[in-house]
């Protein structure tokens, strides 16, 4: 049975948090390790409507954190799918900061995870294809392609000189 | 100075939960309780982008829980001002429940929240007016009168007798 | 089999908690959220000594949080069985908080939690009748009614002009 | 300036807990560390209420777990002030166990915890002394200095030899 | 079949955690109902390890608190089987503080956790025995015998003029 | 003035967590998120005792979730400094399940926190540099030149072409 392709929007979460004590750093600032825990359930529930399957987390790619979120601030972290690749989903996540106080909202970072979809003996299932619609969800789609060469090269899968898409970077 | 009135869309909170086991009864079932408590943050948040001050929790009305939501689904909140009374704001909530495997979300309850807006030194403040756009936000703003009498009744601060808006539809 | 009715004081539930750092907000109070989360488990523990069954929480009547609880403190929760209607019970709940190096106790709050007691397979179930004892006990009993009528009305289960108990109210 | 003397009930904390899933270990029993953190609790608010003064755990005496407690049943911490040393409190301790479904109350255990009350520099503060009524409390008062003997025998600041409270219990 | 006796090594857990703001009381230090969970939970694990069987906790040994650990500092515990009696184990533990930044490290205090090995029927099991390698490790299983018998005559299970290795202290 | 060079065993952080219910999926095991959680736990303090300051999590590279840790299984992490970039810290994790049960411990996954020490100002401040001494650690500390490049590149702040490390490798 062919599964029907989805669009990124099908699977989009918006998730707000709000910066509580037990979160924070001496600084008063929200750990790296509290953030990536909200994002990766954000990510897994994007895969989850994207597959109609239960997910884990295969991998998280390099993340920066550029602006600190502070403590009583909102979070807000927008996940959706980028590209599907057979059993394996890459889920592009956003996460701004907020202070409402001061009205103003911050870019914290950007985020690829990526899910496995597991049928009910825990086996890879195969997943519908991602259909993106707009100009920033086409830009994510092909990108997709080398962050994945990537990540089976930095995961031993891969040997950097079969990297196609990456190498053509490096040479430029 | 003239606070600008605001529109419900300016203080729109969408926030999204994962039900995990510790927040869940002997049935599976999201606890009650639990799921005030992240209304209250969303709440809050809402409140907060409203006014940009600080907020304290003023009283919750009557919520009713219709579906169980299970563990392992997400809950959905979403959060917006319904209308503002000086220095307090009646916060709308609706939550949803969805089950992603099964593809379906379903409604779990509807609820209303005040919070008074507090300055520097803790005393409450004025806040921007509400001015509804759509017709659901225009119902929800003229429905408000009536449940801040009812509030008040409950709360023993004016007099069934003087709560007009109640009392015409009592009569009826 | 007729069910044995039992006093309010045989559902009694005493509960205390020290409020901490993540239960506060920027102003170092109690949030409403987490206090309505303990209210709910000590409401649920005093509907299931009352039934003897499961239960889960059918509906909150409205709070009005009024001095509030500071970062410390500690916090007293009272639940009792006011009365039960042939599957649900009201439980009455009475919050203070305690300052104890000042070595005073405040009100902070009043509710009513209504549950319902579930069977094994999940359906609703009969529970026994309450015989209050005390004055007060007998005052929430009677005025039981009166919550229960304007709790089905604002749940759109009975019409304002049917409720005669709370008609009577607004006549006066 | 003489400190009045003060009832073990003056100190009492009643504390009530759910015993929920993250508190559990592989059986479904509530862990004797999850336990064992409600119970500093209830001690601590029992010695701030006696002392009027922030308290610090100054020590725990043996603690023995007799019957495990399950997953969604309650606990009930009763605790109160045994007897009081200059600046040091011992706190008495008594946990049950209820499983509300099958309507019976268990003996969990019984513990000593003692603390110690601190000026606003964080040093050592006098504290009241401890009238006990019930016999109980007597015995329990009495008790109290042979049972601060083998603190101070096992926290190495006194020599067994030296204790004739304990002495007298090896002869006999 | 002969279990083969096992060392104290073998059972070696070594647990750091970082103080965060819900872990403390109002002076800013970890309360100390917090440490014994992180040390019930560090000592489970050990007994885990050397039993290769799920295990509970029977009994805490007295535990007095020397130097509190603050905000922000970690907390080291190290903890392995000091010696096993048929079917229950004694586990020594030490809890270390340590002020990065100020770059130094301080004993905050030692104790004994005693667990039951459990078979599938949640019966005792046998566990393996315990060979101590070095000096501290055979002076701890020498004294284990002593804490036993004060732990048999605190719960009530042995008469104090029977604990010979306790009374010959008492006579010293 | 010179800060003196550090050895990675200096930083050396060994930290283990039990896998309680809240932290798993539906499938019963850890949640990468909270495995992410712990790990930038280990890292901070790892950063914290070679640098004597506060830090913060400046970026965390790709991390992939090789053999899933089950619920009630231990998690094992260990940390310390691979090689330190004048302001920055590269903290070296390995991640190791333990079934203690059957008595095996399995490797998860291996990753790399940058953390950037903070001087009073919240300003970056320098930090002493590493001396690697085993085989493992000189590894580590090479190969750090090109993680950094790439960490570079992937958040903008260098282009592929000048990645001279990196590049050499895709050359291959």
């Amino acid at each position: 049975m062919e599964l029907q392709s989805k669009k990124p929007h099908d699977s989009l979460v918006v998730m707000t948090e709000l910066v509580l004590p037990n979160d924070t750093n001496v600084f008063g600032n929200l750990m790296g390790g509290r953030l990536m825990y909200w994002m990766d359930i954000a990510a897994a529930l994007s895969a989850l409507k994207h597959s109609a399957s239960p997910t884990v987390t295969a991998s998280v790619d390099n993340i920066s954190f550029a602006n600190p979120i502070k403590l009583g601030n909102a979070v807000h972290i927008e996940a959706k799918l980028s590209r599907a690749f057979n059993t394996s989903m890459e889920v592009h996540l956003k996460v701004w900061g907020e202070d409402a106080i001061m009205q103003y909202r911050y870019k914290s970072n950007e985020a690829y995870y990526t899910f496995v979809a597991l049928d009910a003996n825990g086996k890879p299932k195969k997943v519908p294809e991602v259909t993106p619609e707009t100009e920033d969800e086409k830009k994510l789609y092909d990108s997709a392609l080398r962050r994945r060469q990537l990540r089976l090269i930095l995961g031993g899968k891969m040997k950097p000189g079969d990297a196609t898409e990456l190498k053509a970077l490096f040479m430029s």
